[in-house]
């Protein structure tokens, strides 16, 4: 049996606090950017949080730390292990590391080289599964049912929500005053993210409106929320590659209950966000990092004049595939 | 008659300090970064000041900003001119544009036209002239006479020198002791920002060794400190398009009586380093930014447990044309 006694519990502001303290000396606190240029465009001020200078790259390594120090000394001897071929399993490989504990990843046998070569470089195990969901949760289940290894799972966890709960509030107790932002806006993919900032946002500045942004060609939340019942993400088409996966039942809880709108929005709004970033501010992100610009330029008048936080998740990509190329 | 008192003179500490006073308010305090993985590749520890975060994406800002504050008004209001196709234009125009007065940029006919944008997106006038030398100081020349603003060169100007020292003014007293760095290295194009930082670096840390970083296909400066007479810049090739100049009389002055040494870059190497920080340190450089860790990469036993300093000069670059696609 896995030791997590909040495994099916919804974390509380409590909970990133905690997670905040147990994991603060392993992270980064990133810094938040401004660009005049950008605001200009937008005629609106952004502030930027900026996740892809956090450990490998992404916010997720919150999530990651935050679930391996939740763990007592035994259970974190067992190891840990995920299926993930994305963000999470580099992070969960470095913070594993960290501990000098084993992380195995279970990941598609096709993923692009440059992702298994980075898990690698964190000193994780890989086995390889078909590219299907199935096979990814079966090939798991018998890996931990064999080694006795924890799963972390990439977002449907209490400690991985609060964890990434941790970015929003550092973001949001760095203004002057609460409720100093119109909005705050993260993209979704399984919602572990804006699990944590819905929840950070709602102890630390109830005024200020949390948007979700999702790509119209994996707009999975989207529906579920409009519709009020889950959606699995499938056949997702979009380049924001860490936005494919599906809302769980606690995370849509949590988004249901507390989002204030979400926003889909189109691949070629997604790319001109993403270049607009590089060009403006000098900064390498992922395209899914781009979805919450991408939503501020398809709708002007929403947030003209207003003060909007983004959480820019992470800049792992591949650098021979731009997208504008 | 250009009323510039000292045109003809070498600036001196004193000259960086009235520079960094006038022109702190207009310019960035950029960020110096570290990264681990690229400290664990060198073996080394990297301090980057990260000038592709200043105003207009390079440092030019800093010295196209001291000469315009160094005008008294009567000559200010003449409006200021120079000839450049790169980001010294635009750093003049964005300096012209804070003051209200106007610039006039000679640029060669077959400039790249996000560079033409960029220019008049600050509001300046463009005089097109063709892409020779002769051509681009003939038209200068004939437009400063006609109009009678003042010429503004990118490099060889005591005020430009200065204002570029300010750079390495910031980022050295921002160690925790002087001469905590073993070295200090920028690249070098017509010279004035390594004659600036070398002012600042020989005030304010003498034990520290200050290098200069040269592509091997653009060395006139190395070739010309060696022989101790200027060669001029004669068709350089490099994709470091930010040093394809010549050194002046006073940069070379500068330079030669306080240089400790000039290492000179494989193309290859410049890439791969320009390739380094953007994957590892998720910032967007131009090519000219990379040459000093291309130096480092060439040069590892020299380098080995050192603590350099490194000038990371902008980034301002176009983006549909990759130096590794």
């Amino acid at each position: 049996m896995v030791w997590n006694p909040k495994n099916n519990e919804i974390p509380d502001f409590t909970d990133i606090e905690q997670s905040f303290t147990r994991i603060q000396r392993y992270i980064h606190r990133t810094p938040i950017l401004t660009s005049t240029q950008l605001n200009n465009i937008v005629e609106a001020d952004i502030f930027f949080k900026c996740e892809n200078f956090q450990k490998v790259g992404a916010f997720k390594a919150r999530g990651a730390l935050s679930a391996i120090t939740s763990l007592p000394k035994r259970d974190l001897q067992r190891g840990v292990a995920t299926h993930s071929s994305g963000n999470h399993a580099q992070a969960l490989a470095y913070g594993a590391s960290l501990f000098n504990i084993s992380a195995t990843i279970i990941m598609p046998r096709n993923s692009p080289q440059p992702k298994v070569d980075a898990v690698r470089n964190y000193g994780a195990k890989i086995i390889f599964c078909e590219p299907t969901q199935e096979s990814r949760e079966k090939m798991l289940k018998e890996f931990v049912d064999r080694s006795n290894a924890v799963f972390i799972h990439p977002y449907d966890n209490c400690y991985v929500i609060a964890g990434q709960g941790t970015c929003a509030k550092e973001f949001l107790e760095s203004f002057e005053s609460p409720n100093y932002l119109d909005y705050l806006i993260a993209p979704i993919g399984g919602g572990g993210l804006m699990s944590g900032t819905l929840i950070a946002a709602k102890h630390l500045c109830p005024k200020t409106k949390v948007i979700g942004a999702e790509p119209k060609g994996a707009n999975d939340a989207y529906r579920s929320i409009r519709d009020n019942t889950i959606y699995p993400s499938i056949n997702p088409r979009t380049i924001a590659d860490g936005l494919l996966t599906s809302l769980s039942q606690r995370t849509f809880k949590i988004i249901k209950d507390n989002i204030s709108e979400i926003l889909t929005v189109e691949e070629e709004s997604i790319i001109q966000a993403m270049r607009l970033i590089w060009e403006r501010m000098k900064i390498v992100v992922e395209p899914s990092a781009a979805v919450p610009l991408g939503a501020i330029l398809e709708n002007p008048a929403m947030f003209k004049g207003t003060k909007i936080g983004i959480i820019i998740t992470g800049g792992n990509l591949d650098l021979n595939k731009l997208p504008w190329q």
